[in-house]
């Protein structure tokens, strides 16, 4: 049986390049690349430009926002520039779809700070890649009460976490996380045991609100907050 | 819980356009294409330039073949052009990736023509839809002794392969199908019992070869090139 190099010389040039272009970007392997690029060859030249024209203007007309480097057209983003948010709040997240995730519960006011990434050595991403001495440079700067680390309940996410933590706390402001638990409409018998752990961790500190009921004011306020995001996030 | 709708607005402008240009492809739903939009907004101006300019060229230079109706670049496409091709026999496709497929199984060393479609009422697609017309008029003009129908094993390629049938009948030559049957690396338990059955009749005209070695000659030529289509297929 003969393999692809036959066939290279078949598969005219512009089709060629179409191809590996889209083969490029995650998710979408050799197969589906020239799905892809047969449907525009056969479909209308409008949509064609339409998207090529949009790919275009993406890179040239979006920029960060000067203050959160959320995305934007203008110098700052229209979380930042709306009155209706809480400016005592900053929640940290990774990247900019992280922000639209948020948004999407409707359960946070306040204003965000994306990083663009989190720490990852052995990938070479490392802590002067990110935007963490932006968001100190900005806790100094604004009347910030609390600062939600809002990154990846993962590994990354963690490592990340606990650097901004050691860099934030001695500016004696408040430090809180997304709340870890259950997923809404997941089931007990099929959770992880980090999850599950973390579930029962989280009930441990809601038998302490009995006491004291500051300490449990972030997974008061961020309970439902928390559920939304992971339950958009498995979507 | 809010809805999508609310995060409307957070989304700038090239920005939603692009998720929506890249929704319009196949396959494509609304959460990878906000990943794909992502993904060239973190990319380097380069990758997203060199995809944007490869969707116009494609557009821009890619014709269809005069003769067999493949992609190409000039008035012919390479196989058309080809002196090493056996201009005895065309075999009938649906779809330009369809000759890619073929090739790649390097058993085939006859010409094509692409039908760009199969017959689907339903759909509006109608047989002046196809390259039919121009299929007659190839096997009246050319020196064709064999049209193979590998359309589609599926209803509207039986369908389309049957209609293909009644206008090159009258015409005198050849008229085979790719063999059907077991999928090379199947397991004979998993079959569906339509493939079994082609399988059985398959072989039931292979015991036929004993006393007439012509009747078989389209399942003795082709088993090794319908097999391989099927094994490429199901990747």
């Amino acid at each position: 049986m003969t393999h692809g190099n036959d066939t290279n010389g078949l598969i005219v040039e512009p089709v060629a390049r179409l191809i590996d272009a889209f083969s490029r970007l995650p998710g979408i392997g050799p197969k589906t690349a020239s799905r892809l690029t047969f449907f525009l060859l056969r479909s209308g030249d409008e949509q064609a430009r339409v998207l090529a024209e949009a790919i275009i203007q993406v890179k040239e007309q979006v920029t960060l926002c000067k203050r959160c480097f959320n995305i934007t057209t203008g110098d700052y983003c229209p979380i930042c520039v709306s009155e209706r948010r809480d400016r005592s709040k900053i929640c940290v997240v990774e990247e900019p779809l992280d922000v639209l995730a948020i948004e999407r519960t409707g359960s946070y006011r306040g204003l965000y700070h994306v990083l663009h990434g989190h720490i990852a050595p052995l990938e070479g991403v490392y802590r002067e890649d990110l935007k963490i001495d932006e968001l100190v440079a900005r806790v100094k700067s604004e009347p910030v009460d609390e600062v939600i680390l809002a990154t990846n309940p993962n590994t990354e996410g963690e490592a990340t976490a606990f650097l901004l933590l050691k860099d934030l706390a001695p500016l004696g402001l408040r430090i809180t996380r997304p709340a870890r638990g259950l997923p809404t409409g997941g089931d007990l018998e099929w959770a992880d045991p980090d999850t599950l752990g973390s579930a029962f961790e989280g009930d441990a500190s809601y038998r302490d609100a009995a006491y004291c009921v500051p300490s449990v004011r972030l997974r008061d306020i961020h309970f439902t907050f928390a559920v939304q995001l992971r339950t958009g996030a498995s979507q």
